[in-house]
């Protein structure tokens, strides 16, 4: 029941969303991951689904070269080790230098001090986006000192909404807290979106993989990242919604949700697609 | 054809089979994971599926942390070495300090003297369930000294029946032994389970993921890791049985038994679930 | 619109080929797997689904036991690290000492001086096998110097034809180039091998999996490296046509594809297998 406003917004923001996601098909930008052992898998397959190109290249050795060749880096603390954490600040250091997007996925962010002061230090080297689930944003914000329950959140993204902004305002960066409603803000305006499934919640790294998949669309709409956020959520969130129609659990709905990623179409992403600025 | 007795013995297993998952789905216990490369997607997927929420984190430094927020702890040495192995026993010291469970799975030991060690120096610290395949249990319990084929078992389970209760009695731990009938000891009392099919040892570390399932339901009924051990064996073989009604060969075979462990109710516990004591 | 010489030919491959696949099914070959995180389920799956038996192990500390056991070596570069470099070039050196045949798999190589590097030293030390797509074998060739774009190949098969030659003839290994004719050279013999479908590049590390099922093929063939390869290529790639039948995407691709693997029969391989010497 949304109202004639609204309407007229979604259907503008569909249009973009559209031409962003024909845009990563049209360049299929090169995304370099440093990411979680789990993850691999999923986040190789959605970017691949989607359009673009991963490669998981972790060796500082050759991340000079490397991230040169990449058109954004995605950086995922899952399964973190002092080893990768050193990779991901090399990296992190080498796409500022030379201009590219990075977007930080700050997994299990608050679970040990290790942990969150590594993300802490990833954050001062200035993400793009950040993108975590509720509890991952407040802890990152310091609103909350409740360890959180693994890798799950334990919050919801209204409350996590003023951590977000004022996170997205001390850091510069955009902040994107995934749940039944995804908020990505830049410390101003908040684009909601409400796409997607909650059983999506019970396939293992699909916040991880969409990481990654933003970090596709920001590379072809460098001065977008907002934006950018808000179109990767909302149509991988829309490739679940539609990959659950023929899903009957978790595991097939990865499956057919991969499947409608990769076949998206500007009718149901004209139709489909829900944002809005809140 | 099961006589009476065991018709009954089996109700009431599956009536406390259906209460454990109940359970873990309730509780959704956090299980911390220090496995193999290649489990890491399916063993959390298996977790999710049945209502846990899984965490793979191995960084020594955030194990002290780490571990005392997780409900259980699986340790698995598939792609083992000195670095993960040192985390491995610094999480098992953890969990025993904090008394909490934690499930060993001994993948191809006995392919080399490394290996063998190693997983010897876990033993001794005391885990509360070990799962492996026949020829694991023999090679662990010191009942064969031919090397193994890999991580495939060239042993049948009633070859390491007195095997896995010799090791059960000498460490103190619950032994299980996959196969065709999953046996489960603690030295003295064996509980056989038959469901599964053997399609499921067709896909990749099916056996990792059920380890890692037992952590689960150890967690939420400490006090009977005998039966908890049970209970996650026949289940995880029930949704293999009902993914096979509908597979095509391992790859769907995977897909459904995921979903059929997520999707699983009282009616196909109560009546397909077997369990009796041997 | 094959001339009756190519069919004949055509006939006996397929013949061939099946009698391969047959005996893979019979010996299961153990096949060790030193390769890049992201490819660990795929790899392990598709060897499975062939019949074969695979096993990642990667700590120096077991090489010399554990390749001493394994039938065939399969090592991947893609998300290579100096510490991993060394487990490869351990078990490279171990399988040669004991005579067992071990491919290559260079991902990316020419992405940096660090990969390309490592790779020349791993082809010093004389694999059975190097396949790669037409940008990495043209890299390794010193056939181009222009930076690939991450691991998607750039270049087509055909431009790599002479490249791949000379590299066979440099090297004394059997080439092949994946792409929509896959080239297997000995550097004078050329098979063309026109199976399989461009989705299957949509679905991450298909050619991976494709290099650990041609060291499979090798170890249960161990005179005929050149025709192993073009088996191994042609029948993954009549799984891909088979599983393309009833894929709505690449994800359910992936899935039906891995169970056309496991269920393919001697009727799909003698009618379907294309296969022509060049």
């Amino acid at each position: 029941m949304a109202s004639f406003r609204e309407l007229r917004g979604n259907e503008s923001w569909a249009a973009e969303a559209w031409k962003a996601l024909c845009k990563v098909r049209e360049m299929a930008p090169l995304v370099q991951c440093i990411t979680n052992f789990v993850s691999m898998d999923i986040m190789a397959n959605t970017l691949l689904a989607a359009g673009a190109s991963p490669a998981m290249v972790h060796a500082v050795e050759e991340i000079s070269e490397f991230t040169a060749i990449a058109n954004a880096l995605c950086i995922n603390i899952g399964t973190l080790s002092p080893e990768w954490i050193f990779s991901m600040k090399t990296a992190a250091v080498r796409a500022n230098e030379l201009n590219k997007p990075w977007v930080l996925d700050p997994v299990g962010v608050g679970a040990s001090r290790f942990r969150t002061e590594r993300c802490l230090e990833l954050i001062a080297l200035r993400p793009a986006v950040i993108r975590g689930n509720a509890s991952e944003i407040m802890a990152v914000a310091g609103a909350t000192t409740a360890p959180p329950k693994g890798v799950d959140s334990i919050h919801n993204t209204p409350d996590a909404l003023e951590a977000a902004k004022e996170l997205a305002k001390k850091t510069h960066c955009i902040v994107a807290v995934s749940g039944a409603v995804d908020l990505v803000t830049d410390g101003k305006r908040v684009l909601g979106v409400s796409n997607g499934v909650s059983l999506m919640q019970r396939i293992t790294a699909t916040g991880c993989a969409v990481t990654a998949l933003i970090a596709a669309f920001i590379s072809v709409n460098p001065g977008r990242p907002l934006e950018s956020a808000a179109f990767a959520l909302a149509l991988f969130g829309l490739a679940g919604e539609i990959g659950y129609e023929k899903a009957s659990g978790p595991a097939s709905l990865r499956m057919y949700m991969l499947d409608a990623l990769h076949g998206l179409d500007e009718a149901a992403v004209y139709s489909r697609i829900r944002i809005a600025q809140i």
